[in-house]
């Protein structure tokens, strides 16, 4: 059995719909299909989930709001006609918005999610319905249904454990299941949303819970790049990569797959494959646990984010205090800051962090170290970007960090910090945002084009 | 005023004692002398130090101690000898082991203090009688006399603070001052010496205490060279380094200048200048707090220490976790484990420390991590070398990364680490104990020989 997601651009317009319901017919192992709300049909295109931000913004502010909700009855009416299906559906949604505005009204929190998660709800009845027009037994499923119990946190739904005995059911209908993907039910009833990346954490929870052999993204490009191409023309596509790859990628801003959604996968195992919704044939990216290493090509991706702060520590003597470390980062835990990196020398330290970490914070974190830790020298350092190369062969092969090293230095940047663990398969280089791009080209140009 | 401190070597026969008084008398800011017990005189010698250690051997396991006594007297008495001054000093030296041996035989760890640094102590009274003897008004002061008072843990004496006002006051004294080095006296009376390094430690507290000008230390070499001279031939000698510099290349192994010496210094920004005692107008090397960079060569030194090990844990969404770092760290500092360093990726840290940190300990510290984590994976390895790159000039100036890293690509050596903070000195490689020498020679050659 087979889980299928698709994403926005893939659902946002009728044609785009029978696409994948050809897609999803073909292959009978396509049994569990996760859909997110119509995206963007061209690039001036607004989101139906943003138009129904929108919407909630009126709502709140006690404005007229009979425009916006226009607006979205509008979308899901040109794709219901195209689709020739009962336009009652129409009618459905209007009373659907309706109800939730008059009964959430004075509950923002809670109207937000009911109203941004309905794009995902509506879409995923209107392609059952159109499926079951087609003559293909199509049953659309609310994620309570489905069992998706999440906990009761507005916005940032975490999904309970004793969910995925109720999701393994599902393996027992016969007819193709389709489930709006970006939301779940906490045990109260309330709708409650996942974080960024809602649709795809939908889809890898369903594919745990029914044990899915594969889980199929489907999304509008044939798989994950080895570098963004936005910054390189035409980068290669990656055939396969690991989890602990792509998250490394994920975190240092490659936004194909959001790497929350592989933690439901990991522990067991559950491969994904990034497919393209409008070239089903091309084989797409893997998404293993575990791969063959070609020695050839130990760097599977490069990525590049901005926006990182490093606070620098010196401290003579600093290595022969036990327990200084933990002074410092304990400091950091009260202030509920989670750090990303930590290189050090003998008598100094940096901590690395998303310059969000420690917004409005940073003059009392200072203050802390500079009066619990008895420190020589202090400094704190922003708009630092981090480059991450990644590759699970890296680590073994020899020349791979001066390989690195050589594009850097040839494109003229500087290299504020490296830091590459032992049981690694990644490098990681602080450098200036302001060198960012010019270093992913330096060294997707060292690796892939020489 | 200066202090200057000669080591064993440069006070290891008659001759060699008569160079260290001709250096000492020729500068009138040379007034406080520190000196070491008789080293060897050639390779296959034994130190004073060594046989007084023997001696105490014998004697705490009851054994005839009369013929290491003997040695012990031979050597000095040669020494009085060739430099014709009283020979009653034979007798007192004599009547000294003896009062220790019966006074303290029952007390081993007070034994072993005042045996072994008994050697800086007669070495000290013979060179002030001789420097009287040849006119020049020279004072002999034991460490209590000094000032010198220390903490009352046998082998490990720790200055106190309130010290330094005492020793101040021998800038009073119009004649030349021989203080032994390696030891002071605790409040209580005892004789406690310092830890490795021992004489190094007591020039550095003299000159911090009377404020000098310059300490100067005196040792075999002409300075302190870039790299061992037992793997490369004939090395630079390094003109100036930083205290800063000068730490990190002691930590990984440079022998030259015991870095615990440089703290009394540190704060004060007294400049050392390491000396040749048989070439005193070779200039040396100058330590200092802060110096001019040639940008034509950031790297002041390389050096290499073998016997390192790795704590490596991996955890998927480790980053994401506040404070996980620090619970590892609880649990080195509960086993009294000082760590060196912590390169990390995205989902994994490793921990370096040195071997002797964890021996004995290791198992106890795993499962206490598997225990408290929740963590994937975790393994140790040991055998580890850490390669230090030093240099002030070198995190501004682009490239020196890639000098290294290709230097050791090119050698066939695997970087298993790498780690080099924002407001680096240093960047440290961790490899294999087994490439440690061809480190070394690789990054010589390729920065100072190209």
């Amino acid at each position: 059995m087979k889980v299928s997601k698709f994403g926005g651009s893939s659902v946002a317009t009728a044609s785009q719909i029978k696409k994948v319901l050809d897609i999803v017919n073909e292959d009978s192992e396509r049994r569990i299909i996760v859909v997110s709300a119509p995206g963007k049909r061209h690039d001036q295109d607004t989101k139906t989930t943003d138009l129904l931000i929108r919407l909630y913004e009126k709502v709140i502010n006690n404005l007229d709001y009979t425009h916006k909700k226009g607006e979205i009855l509008e979308r899901f009416e040109e794709i219901v006609n195209e689709l020739h299906i009962d336009t009652q559906i129409i009618t459905e949604i209007d009373e659907t918005l309706e109800h939730l505005i008059n009964t959430l009204k004075n509950q923002p929190e809670r109207l937000l999610d009911a109203l941004k998660s309905s794009g995902e709800n509506f879409n995923a009845q209107i392609i059952a319905a159109y499926n079951n027009s087609i003559g293909i037994k199509t049953l659309y499923l609310s994620p309570k249904e489905a069992g998706i119990i999440v906990s009761n946190e507005p916005g940032n739904a975490q999904i309970l454990e004793s969910s995925y005995d109720k999701i393994y059911e599902l393996t027992r209908y016969d007819e193709k299941i389709i489930i709006p993907g970006f939301f779940g039910y906490s045990e109260e009833g309330h709708i409650v949303t996942f974080p960024r990346g809602g649709s795809d954490i939908t889809g890898a929870i369903v594919a745990r819970g029914v044990k899915a052999q594969l889980y199929e993204n489907f999304t509008d490009v044939s798989g994950i790049y080895r570098a963004n191409p936005k910054i390189i023309n035409r980068p290669e596509i990656i055939s396969e990569i690991t989890y602990r790859e792509m998250r490394e990628l994920s975190y240092a801003g490659f936004g194909v797959f959001h790497d929350e959604a592989l933690q439901p996968l990991y522990h067991y195992r559950i491969p994904v494959v990034i497919k393209n919704t409008n070239r089903p044939s091309d084989p797409g990216t893997f998404i293993v646990y575990d791969r063959q290493i070609d020695p050839q090509k130990v760097m599977t991706g490069i990525s590049c984010d901005e926006g990182f702060t490093s606070i620098n520590i010196k401290k003579y003597l600093m290595n022969r205090e036990v327990g200084f470390t933990v002074k410092i980062l304990n400091i950091l835990a009260e202030h509920n800051i989670s750090f990303d990196h930590m290189p050090s020398g003998i008598d100094n330290i940096s901590i690395i962090m998303r310059s969000a970490q420690i917004k409005g914070k940073e003059q009392k974190v200072l203050e802390a170290i500079r009066r619990e830790c008895e420190i020589d020298e202090l400094n704190i350092e922003h708009d630092l970007a981090i480059l991450m190369v990644v590759g699970e062969g890296m680590s073994a092969a020899i020349g791979t960090a001066n390989k690195v090293t050589s594009a850097l230095a040839e494109a003229n940047i500087n290299l504020k910090m490296i830091n590459q663990g032992s049981s690694e398969i990644s490098m990681m280089f602080g450098i200036s945002n302001a060198d960012a791009q010019k270093a992913v080209k330096a060294c997707y140009q060292n690796f892939y084009n020489d």
